[in-house]
Formats: structure tokens, C-alpha cells, sequence
């Protein structure tokens, strides 16, 4: 079931998890050691010494170089040995693998398909975190499941209704959707574009915002979803009629990468248009981490527990009319994923 | 290995464990959902939203509904969808399994198998339960071996004087069979019929009765077993020689529901002529679990351990005599699975 | 995984293991049953009861004969059955499987193949540890790795320097190779034996030896492998120039037993020539033990999981000069694999 996206850009790490010290994360199912050099560059190598496989981030740094424990080679940033103990000179045909990094948008992004086509260029743009007026926290979720479960979990919001009811969901004096809510979801190249739109609100909002109390709004979501698993939220409210020119008072990334076929490090910066100092953001992260933490994230896990190693889409699940930028989503993961494989046709458990 | 017998009845639980709130159970490595309607009625259905295969059991109860927590798909007690937050009205291609549940002798039983065939008046019949002048204690242990192990140990009682040595085997002053005990096992249709006598017992017996201490007495037991794992002991003892026309100081039935391949659910329903107290109960249950939760379950789980992953018969045991009752049953079990199959022959293994 | 050589003298356990009590110890991921006779024999068997596969070692040991726990059957030394409480005299054809013996060098040495090739004269020759002048604690570790993990450990001293750094490794003040360590390897039939010589030493050691400090002296360490995993070491230290002659100061044994694929017993006497007290022992076990378990053991658990079931040789790993023993060691376990497996050509994957 290790149905990997190998060529595209996943976030290893938020840019202040590395520095001096070797950090290691499993991702796409392989041990990956991360650190800086000494000029602030990042760098990803396979966490595996080629000698007898000692994990090289239990050995330790020497400037921009790692040593491993065991047998004491040491290999450079980019994977060539430096230093063989047991030989003049290190030796030519030993190195580790190493991964292409770009830092952006505080995040470290790791390539770790075919280096050739790793282009910086292809980063997917999140932007809006840095945006002007706006303030960023760093949340770092894990969920025992599979990468997809995170698309299908985000592109279809209504579970905040249900799920979420006695936390973010619908409004804070009655659980389930509002009447008048519209859904909208197409296909744009190889993004999936969604909105959710409940114009007219007049019940105070469990989600936080900007506008007066009391006053009726347009809330909406405007989500972008990219391949494999990278998620845009803008999230706007406006009086009521006022949406055109509206810029989102909240911002969300929602990004996954695989740690295992069954296991998932979630990666969530949230960008706010106010309540804005720094020291509020341990108040936001452990606010939606707890959410989280409690509900989807052992929702996730129950659902995987289900598949029992099959594949979603080959159990036939009922499909709503809701959950059609998840499947839509799905498609292009099976369409990307056979390419991968050399297949033309997609994947008919997809369709 | 999971050679479950699909077309049966098997106890999902006790008739007390299930009411108002959602029960969850996993049965032959299913889960499901156990509830009682409003009027009483018991409930069973798949423990999976069909939609994204949340546990429904997770859900909440409305009426005789259950609404999932996920999405909020919500299912009346017939397995359809009474109400979809994304539809005008249900669509009625939304379902989820139920199973056929019938409430007798105050255990719920449940048929996983095809639903034509699930006539309620195969319920095996454990009427000795309700006899008059009896008075039932309700037990329920687990264990950590296949379903099979439990037929196994329960139809060969020698397994009381080396087992159980310490606790209820034999006499209280010593271990091993008594002198002059006498077996027979036969079958009988699909019924294996076995007896245990010990004519002229004398010594002080470890199993409570109702005879005087030191007046000789005959005791015995007969046990009947059904597939695939229902079986009934009445147990007596009788001045010597006068055992016709005695009535079973003590019935128990032994009844094994697979919870997976390696785990069973085992409902042990003891009956008892005197000391008829309801109050007394939970003495009878707690003198019975701690002996087994000691001796049998840990013996279970080492002999699963020792089969690690392998069918019992292809491990050639040797067969004593006093195994004629627990082979007659495998041999019963592997032809009713040969029949599911669709297979004439019977499993060579078991043979 | 379960590479196992069959067809060798194993150390079950230390002399001092066994006794009156029923000793269980998984080795080639087989129960094996241990006890001693009441004259003092060693017997090994399966601890497996043929009849209804209870662990024996669960059961009670009655003169010479054990009686399983589960239903009685009673089983001598040689494994035959001695006593059935369901037959007049005990059948011919019930027996457990037992396995040749030997005591020897303060261990018990088990066969777990052909027992018709079980040759006492084949056990390893550990006659070092009973020479005169020394005395010898016995050490038994365990690791979460392949047996033949352990080989590659032992047969590269240069770890030394490097994971034991900062315990046993090198000289007290610098870590790193001694200038001028010379190593040698080579096949000797079936053996492969290999020296480290560090001549000229001015350091002191971390290793205790009984030269005086200050005084310069050659440090050297004869390894002698045999198959499957049985190794040899001869540590000496002479005045320089004078290796001549020389009686080590300290021998060890080195001798793996597989428990499963993925883990090991490893027995390790160790004999010394000074600080001979027994009253010692406790102290030396101790040392020992407290640098393999931080550092050795989580090594060899961590190769294993880099492993992840495959073969460490089909993962190709970068071959160091150092590794020369190391490598003999697998080309020589890999032909006799495949001997035993009635091939004639050598694992390829070894070479």
C-alpha cells in the first residue's frame, strides 16, 4: 500500500525544526537525516551509512560533515565521503544519497523522486503565509493513517459539523451545517479548486474572526488542493453582500507527507490578520493541536483501521455530493501515481 | 485461518449487555454495532459508515437511528439511510449490513452468514438455562487463541486433574482421574454426545453439589456439542446406582464466538440448583473467571502460540482416547466448512 | 530470514543455567526444554507436548520425567512417553522430540539438526576458558538482531573506536585508531582467523591489562571464527618487541545463538589472569554488560530495523578493508547454508 508520490516537493520539516544538531524523520517510509551546514543551508541525506547502515544521525557533526558511530566515515553535505579511517584518501565510490532542499515559506522541502527533475521553481507557492498583515504559527500534527485520509478529511468540510461539533464546527449555539450553504468544486489543471460559502450568517461563529458580534456576514473557504497532498484555506467573512475584493482575515496550509503507508506527519501554518504578537502562538498551535489530537486525528485512525490494508476506493464507499473535490483529488493522485509507474491508463479503482 | 463457520447463530453478547447505548463487539473479525430499539427490540449492524467507514458506534443514538459522527450520515435499525444532510430526501441506495439477531435464553444471537437462511428456530437451544428450580449466572471470558481451542479443551475434561489441580479438579485431597471413571463419545447427527461418569465417588469432590459430604455418590457429566462451538454440560451426581431419572444438579453452557482468527468471545452461562441467591452471582462468576483467567486462557493463547499461524490438525497431534469427543467435532466443523466452500470432500487435514 | 545453520554444536544456555527446575529458552526459534537428571545429565527437548502442544516447561518436573500441565502425559529424558493416564501402559508411539546434548567449557551445547552428524568431538574447542592462570565470568547477552549481525560486530574491532568510544575504545585520552594498527585476515579451512596489532603502545589503555603504566608495549588480539557464530579472542600485551611467546592476558568466547530470525542470545565467557577473586565476577559481568546494552545491542537492533527483513548483503553494503574477516565469515556461513540446503553453488547474494 506504499503508494507514494516519489517526484514532487514535500515538507520535511518547519525551518526552525533543524539547525546544528542532527534531526531525523522518517518520510515516504525512508530515514532521512536533516540538519544545516554552518551557512544556514539545509540539508537531506539518506539516514543510512552505506557501510553497514548505522543511522547516521546518531553519529555526530564535524563542521558541515557527519561522522558515523559505528565504523567513524565521514561524509560531506553532499553525501561524498570525506574521511575513511581505513584509507589514504576517502574513497571515490563511497557516498551517502542525498536529497535536493529548499527552504520556503519556514518550511525545508525535500525531493525525493528523480533529483533530475527536481526544480525549486515547482515549490508550491504558499505565499499567503507570508503575506502583509498577517502573522504565521507553526502546527505539526501526526496521524496513524494513510497520507490520502488527510486530503479526504480536509476537502470535505462538512465533518466540522459533526466531528468538530462540540469544538470548531457550525455555531456555537447549535451543531450542523446553516441553511443556505453552497458548495462548489472543479477540476483547474491539476489542482482542485472548492468553495464554501454560507452567506447571510447572524449565529456567533465558533471559529474565530474578525467582524463584529451580533452583525450578519458571508463567511466562506476558498480551498486550492495540489498533488500529493498540499491544501490552500482562505477563509474570508465580509458583511453581508461585500465579498467581492474581500482579502481572508485567516489563512490555512495543510500539507502531508507520508511517514509510512500508514502513518502521516501533518503540517498546518496558520496565518492570522490579527491577535497577531508571537507570544499568542502557543496559544493557537495547542488550540487547534488539541482539536486535532481528540478528534480527527483518531478519526483518521479508526478509518485506517478499517481499510485493514485495502485500498479506500476499492471498498466502493457511498459518495456524496460533498465529496467531490476528494474525489476529484483522488483521480489525479491515481492519474500521477500511474504515470509514476509507467501506466497510461488510471487506476480503475479511481474512477 | 480464519475458518469461520459463516451460517450459524453465534451469541453476540449477553441480553443485559446492550440498551440505549451503542455496544460495539468485533465478531468473526467484523465489527459490530449492537443496540436495543426504543421497544426493546436488539439491533445489529456493520460498525462502518458506508460512506468513509467511520465506526458508527462512535456516532450518537437518535430514536432508534444511529447518526454517524463523521459526516453525520444517519441509519434507522433497518440498515437504511433515514436522513443525509447533502440530500432532500435519503438516498436510498445508502445502507449499511444489518444482521439477523434473535434474543433467547437471555443472550443475543447473531448471524453473519447468508440472511435467507438465518431461521430462528436454529437457535441452538440452551433451555436448561430457564429450567425450574434453577438459577443462572452469567460469564464472559476471552481468550487469546482461535475459536477451534475452546472446543478442544471444553470436550476433554481430563484437562480438570492436571490443569485445573489446584483449583477444580478432581478431589480435594488429590490430583488425577478417580479410579473407575468411565467415557463414551459418539456422534449423533451433527451432535457429538459425550458422558463422564465416576461411579462410587467417596472422596470430597472440588466442584460445589449438593450431596453430603462422605455419603458415596455417582457423579457425572454429559456434554453436548453443536457447531461450531455450543456446548451444554449437565452435571449430576446421585446416591450409587440410583442415576435414572436424575435431574443435573448444575448445567452450564460453553458457547465461542470468534472475535478474530486468534481471539474468541466465550459465553459461559452457569446454572445452579441451590444456593440460589441473585446475590450470590457475582461469587459464582468471579470463582469461575479467576480460574480461568489463570489456567485455561493462558494454556489457549500458549497453544495458539505454539501453532503460530498453522492449523491445529496439520500439526499431526497425537490423539488419546479421551480425545474422541473434541476430534469428532473437528471433523464435524471441517465438512460444515467444506459445505460453505462449496466443496464435497471433506478437509484432509482433518481426517 | 530464518537462515539457520542447522548442522552445529549451539550453546543452549550455561552450565550453571539448569538445574532441578524446567528451564524454556526459544533457540533457532524452536521451545526447547532444558533440565538436568537427577545425576547431573543435561536433557534438552522440545517444550512442546506432542498431544495437545502445551509448553512442558509449564509442567512439573516428577524424578527424571517431566508431566505435562495440560493432560497428564508423562515423558522421560529421551523422550519417550512413560506414563498416560489413558492407557494400561504407555503408548510406543508418543514421544517428544529431544535434542543431543553436551557439557562442556561451562556451557550446554545443543544440536538442532541431523542428530545422527551430532558428534561430541565437534563441539567448538573453548578449552582457554578452564586454562591454568586464569579464572572466567560468564556473561550472556541478548539483541534485537539477526545471529549473524553479531559476526560482523565482533570480526570489525575498529567499532571499538568508535561506538565505544567513550567506554572501551581506544585509550583514555583521544579516541581513534592507535598509528601503526596493522590487521591481517584470512580463511584457514573453515575458520577464519585474524589479528590486530598495535605496536609500540604509549598510551594507557582502556582496556585493564597487567602492564605497568607508563611502559611502552605491543597490544595485540588473536580472533579465531568458526561457523555459525563462534568466536575466539586472544588478547596479549608484551614489552615492545617481545611478543614471542606470549600467553594472553585475557581471552573471551564470543558465541551466538539465533532465539528468532531477528534476535540473539550471545554468550560471552570471559577469562582473565589477574584480579581472579570470584567475588570479581559480579563487577566484570557488569561492566561488560552496561556497554553492550547502551551501545552494541541498540546498534545491531538498529541495523536490523534498516534491514527490515532483507538480507544485509543484498543491500550491498560499502565493503571497508576492515571487513575482510567479516565478509570470510558470510561467504563461509553462505556455502554451508547452501550445502545444507543441498545446493551446490554458493549464495550469490554473498559474494
Amino acid at each position: 500500500m506504499s503508494n507514494f508520490i516519489r517526484n514532487a516537493w514535500y515538507v520535511a520539516c518547519y525551518a526552525e525544526d533543524i539547525g546544528e544538531a542532527l534531526f531525523a524523520r522518517r518520510l515516504l517510509d525512508e530515514p532521512v537525516l536533516l540538519y544545516r551546514k554552518e551557512d544556514g543551508t539545509p540539508v537531506a541525506m539518506l539516514d543510512r551509512c552505506p557501510h553497514r547502515f548505522a543511522y547516521l544521525s546518531k553519529g555526530r557533526r564535524i563542521g558541515d560533515e557527519v561522522e558515523c558511530i559505528y565504523h567513524g566515515l565521514r561524509f560531506g553535505a553532499d553525501g561524498g565521503c570525506t574521511r575513511s579511517p581505513y584509507h589514504e584518501s576517502p574513497p571515490a565510490n563511497i557516498a551517502v544519497a542525498t536529497f535536493p532542499v529548499v527552504e520556503r515559506w519556514g518550511m525545508i522541502w525535500i525531493w525525493m523522486g528523480d533529483a533530475a527533475l527536481a526544480d525549486p521553481d515547482l515549490v508550491p507557492d504558499h505565499s499567503h503565509l507570508e503575506a502583509e498583515d498577517m502573522h504565521t504559527a507553526h502546527i505539526h500534527y501526526t496521524f496513524q493513517g494513510n497520507w490520502q485520509l488527510g486530503n479526504d478529511n480536509l476537502l470535505d468540510l462538512t465533518h466540522l459539523f459533526w466531528l468538530h461539533a462540540n469544538s470548531i464546527g457550525g455555531y456555537k449555539d447549535e451543531a450542523g451545517p446553516a441553511p443556505g450553504e453552497v458548495y462548489t468544486a472543479k477540476q483547474v489543471g491539476d489542482e482542485v479548486h472548492s468553495t464554501t460559502l454560507t452567506p447571510n450568517v447572524t449565529k456567533p461563529s465558533a471559529v474565530p474572526n474578525r467582524l463584529p458580534e451580533g452583525e450578519p456576514y458571508d463567511q466562506w473557504n476558498d480551498t486550492i488542493w495540489r498533488a500529493p497532498a498540499d491544501i490552500r484555506f482562505f477563509i474570508h467573512a465580509s458583511p453581508v453582500g461585500q465579498r467581492e475584493g474581500s482579502i481572508p482575515y485567516m489563512t490555512q496550509s495543510h500539507i502531508m507527507t507520508p511517514e509510512t503507508a500508514t502513518s502521516t506527519h501533518y503540517y498546518s501554518p496558520v496565518a492570522r490578520s490579527w491577535d497577531k504578537d508571537p507570544a499568542k502562538d502557543e496559544g493557537w498551535t495547542s488550540f487547534f493541536k488539541a482539536i486535532f489530537d481528540a478528534e480527527d486525528g483518531p478519526m483518521m485512525a479508526d478509518v485506517e483501521e478499517q481499510m485493514a490494508g485495502r485500498d479506500l476506493m476499492e471498498m466502493r464507499p457511498v459518495v456524496l455530493p460533498r465529496d467531490r473535490a476528494a474525489i476529484l483529488a483522488r483521480r489525479t493522485v491515481a492519474r500521477i501515481l500511474a504515470a509514476e509507474r509507467g501506466e497510461t491508463e488510471i487506476a480503475e479503482a479511481a474512477e
